[in-house]
């Protein structure tokens, strides 16, 4: 099978290069197009990407010229890493255009015509691009805000077995959360920042969706959720203090057995992106921790650990995410493959698009 | 008035230089002996202690010679920064030898005779002492833990005006709340830890006490508590988010008008130590944070902020404490000016006991 | 006497904000301007500035209306805290209507007609005012780089004594030295920056300006500076490792005796920011550290220590310095300080100027 | 070939786990047993060890029993990674058991007999173990000190091609050269360390054993080498700032030749452990940084850049390498492999002395 065209728009900043080195050496997609900002079109990207994981940015990645907004790449599949800022418009043309648009950023996220899919939670969402499919034949599909991945995840098996009802969560965010520079040294060293403009709102509003039912129209879950988000003075990886209230009573050891038997659909585990363990239980209180377990399947498994029961919900546990990879490039690339796998992108499309 | 004569136990350690450093230049206290342990006993404190505050030890305190656990020092007042591990013991026989015992350690602070106060909140606790003085004259007053302290005196202006039945809490605590070298820099450089062993328990359980009534007994607030502990990356200052559950209904301008209320007793609110507010109110919602705030009132204010209102409990908002003055030097030297000034440590006292 | 009126340019930036933390309770002068940047104009700085240091801005600075650039203020004297990018012209401008400019830029510092001060080392620069002044009375001074006045300070006691031919020098300097955001916590958490644009060619050219002598010119030494600068994850507080060649040889005893024996003439040691001691000399090998002793004499003293022979050159030291106080404010305050010492302004000169 | 059994001493300090970690898939070493301290012995390694690498022990060496030091084991290499206090006799005691014992520590460096190896720089130095066998057949072959290597490496280059006579070097190293636990969080944040105790000395003293000639006697190179070491608050990796004086003159096009064109010999390039190059150069003057380049060649190759003319001395550059990595475990284990390529370490061997 020839590898899908790919571009990814936003590419320089901090989720842009995590699709770019994540892209790299994928078997079923080629990276073909790069666009960024205007002071960086016409360059390559090599020159331009303030590069910020260890090494260097891929041979091949570096070697392209990035491309302008506003194009129609010839791709396949457009991977959207652009900030809220400018992503509401560019996303709606290229799906207008025909474009399959799989975005990481917000600002369609509650659209209500636009999935917001985990595959291991809620990959029936994505019946309603048949339902109602876009003019065009294009369509965005999004994945949710990094701290609300971790959190739905690491719910899911509970929502399966017992049912939730009320979600109390305090996050402890990682800077890259916060994009490239989104957060100076002077502001977070010996400091926490106890405040994210707009992140409980997503947090407590996405669960709702992606735990809802799609019947024709997304119909949200009965669910509650608090949250208090908070930025921590480490590189990647959110950890997040859960406390929930469940539908039907459970003891410790149905607790602990729900998220070691849980597994992603067969049709979602043999994604490439996919980890062998949507979510991994920790028993040793001490873990899990961002340093040592956001790598965790490949940064795409959700860790967690001290389940304990909690004294005014049900039950308490920590939960973490590396909220660059399974929290957005992976989340994005994650869902692109489960469209490819879904037959909802095509290789001829793109042909037919672009050329 | 001639100073009353004080001796620090655990004089070395992140507490005891805290007490150290804040009895320099005491109105009312002349540190007169320093307690460590057996290795440095004999030694001159400027030799033996690794000061971690800026600059250098106390002049005063410099040239004093570390005394050994054990004797009974020639003082009116003992202040007690002992591990829990040796201060068992420690603290019972000097007071049962007649001294007023002042204790940062959590091994007494649950004992039915023992109060456990925080001068703003309970000072009423101190009428245990006269009620069932112990054997020999002295007695022993505990402080809470670090992040109790913090928590239960930004609850205060809640529970005098609406009641508190349920609190959900998850704190964010400097390593120095861990002691002098209580954390590595392998540990939790680029990450959060998230366990504190026995944190949880002394947070979910001492408030209860503390907000409790003395009738002869101490017993305990109808409050549950539930705790989720874990240690960041900052120097000094613990972090808080808290949600509660009021006994009545609030609206949003009486929670801020409580916290902005909120003062000490005129009994209190005239010790040396104490801040100008107890608490202090955060508008803007990026405050308060650890470095920015916890020098508020010298240490000995706890910062709120960002109240709101909590989807599953009533309100939420974050408090901030300075671990080592308001949480443990700071507490511990305010108790000990409440019971000089309720007339529970005086000079004689020291005098016929020492000499 | 009443205090001299003074503006403060770019007040809102890292300097400018130290500016106005040390002019709040001057004995000298009184902040009666402030300057920013045109988003800022017109609104309070309380407002506007995005206060990094412990608590709150000063109440008083909190409530001036920020200024634009460009206006003459009704001010005796002039401290510009402005970005090199800005302040070349304007510095001039206001130097050219009357105006004693003492500024942090390092646009004017290698000016043949610009002293370049630090009061300790070459008070004696600021005869070159009186033997060429300026067309309309004002005139420019200013303050070396953070990273240089630690190194010359250091130097100043050897050079007196022995003669220095050679240094070679490594910084490791904190993130306050690139500005308020300067350095992003993605850059500096866990790891070094190895490279600071211009900052080893500063550091290599100002000693030599400074410590070289005014004969009708600025003569420089003959002194030959190697930096390699670095940026550390440190908030505050620039430490160097200097190697130096001496003119003449000198024991050890000798060489600590120049640095413990080091004093600020008559004439500066009796200004208001002046330190007990410019230079403090450290006995313990593991001092001086930056977060223990960057608020030597309240920010204004180097701290030298580990004095020891090199097997390269002829001796090692360590120095520190407070960047944002000695390294900055505080060294542009000292020279004001001095300027008016020296009756180089005058309150009537402002009342002429400005009103 | 079946695999050499090994045994590490030291397993659960950090530089032993990273050997552990660096045997765990390795095509000649089969790990084999696991020394550590007494109170570990007879334990699991997996049970015991405070794993500080991101995910878990390897499975295999998890499983292993603790062994105590004094034993001989059944292996035929001894890989030591233990501390100096116990290194000492424990080491030689073995090499006169019969064992070849490669070692990290410092005690025996510096001995008259014990070969100290770069396999780059000097593996022409393990003729010594022919010219001199030891009693009992073993020996002991040692790599530098963690800084030292970096250092060495990245001037050999200049050394090979133009002769070096005075190197000038200021060190900035990572916490996890002072060992698991080695350096508090409270001592390190927000600061730099300006002294490590004894590090100095090593980083002058053994590249002029490394550099020297094997005449029947280590001679030392005429080499003046001046350091000062400071640690900073990094994980891993140790950035140097180097200048140097060369015997020949150069310009920069052949400095910078002479670094890119430098190669292991063959012998050592075809070792497992061989990065693809010992030295990498850097262009971007950005670079080398700890974080993005600590990792190069698999933690193997120094990175060198910044390579500019030096008004001191000669040529100053920036140098970086892994200390846990090339500067410990992984220099360690290619001097093993070395000691195997040359019929030092002989599988027949191990199974003499320990069966």
């Amino acid at each position: 099978m020839p590898k899908l065209r790919v571009a990814v728009l936003g590419a320089t900043g901090a989720v842009g290069q995590e699709l770019v080195r994540l892209l790299d050496s994928h078997p079923w997609f080629s990276l073909a197009v790069l666009v960024a900002s205007d002071r960086s079109v016409g360059r390559r990207y090599g020159e331009v990407v303030d590069w910020r994981s260890p090494g260097f940015p891929p041979r091949a990645a570096s070697g392209l010229l990035i491309e302008p907004l506003g194009r129609q790449p010839e791709v396949d599949l457009v991977l959207s890493a652009l900030d809220s800022a400018v992503a509401g418009p560019a996303e709606l043309e290229l799906a207008r255009a025909g474009y399959p648009v799989v975005s990481n950023s917000s600002v369609h996220r509650m659209d209500p015509d636009v999935p917001l899919v985990i595959p291991e939670v809620n990959a029936s969402h994505l019946d309603a691009l048949r339902a109602a499919p876009g003019a065009g034949g294009g369509f965005i599909v999004t994945n949710p805000n990094c701290s609300t991945i971790g959190l739905v995840l690491a719910l899911k098996p509970l929502w399966d077995r017992f049912g939730v009802s009320q979600v109390q969560v305090a996050t402890m965010q990682a800077i890259s959360g916060a994009g490239l520079d989104g957060v100076s040294a002077g502001m977070i060293s010996d400091n926490v920042l106890p405040h994210i403009p707009g992140e409980e709102e997503k947090l407590e509003t996405e669960p709702r969706k992606i735990l809802g039912r799609w019947e024709g129209a997304f119909l949200p879950a009965a669910l509650a959720v608090s949250a208090a988000c908070h930025r921590v003075a480490v590189l990647d990886g959110h950890l997040e203090a859960v406390s929930v209230k469940l539908m039907s009573s459970a003891t410790a050891d149905e607790v602990v057995d729900a998220f070691e038997s849980f597994r992603a659909s067969p049709e979602v585990a043999a994604l490439p992106s996919s980890p062998p363990f949507p979510v991994q239980l920790h028993r040793r209180p001490d873990r899990p921790q961002p340093r040592l377990d956001r790598g965790a399947g490949r940064g795409m498994t959700v860790s967690v650990g001290r389940v304990r029961e909690c004294s005014v919900l049900d039950w308490k546990f920590t939960a973490l995410s590396h909220n660059l990879v399974r929290g957005a490039a992976g989340a994005a690339l994650l869902n692109a493959e489960l469209l490819v796998a879904r037959g909802e992108v095509r290789p001829s499309f793109g042909a037919g698009v672009g050329g």
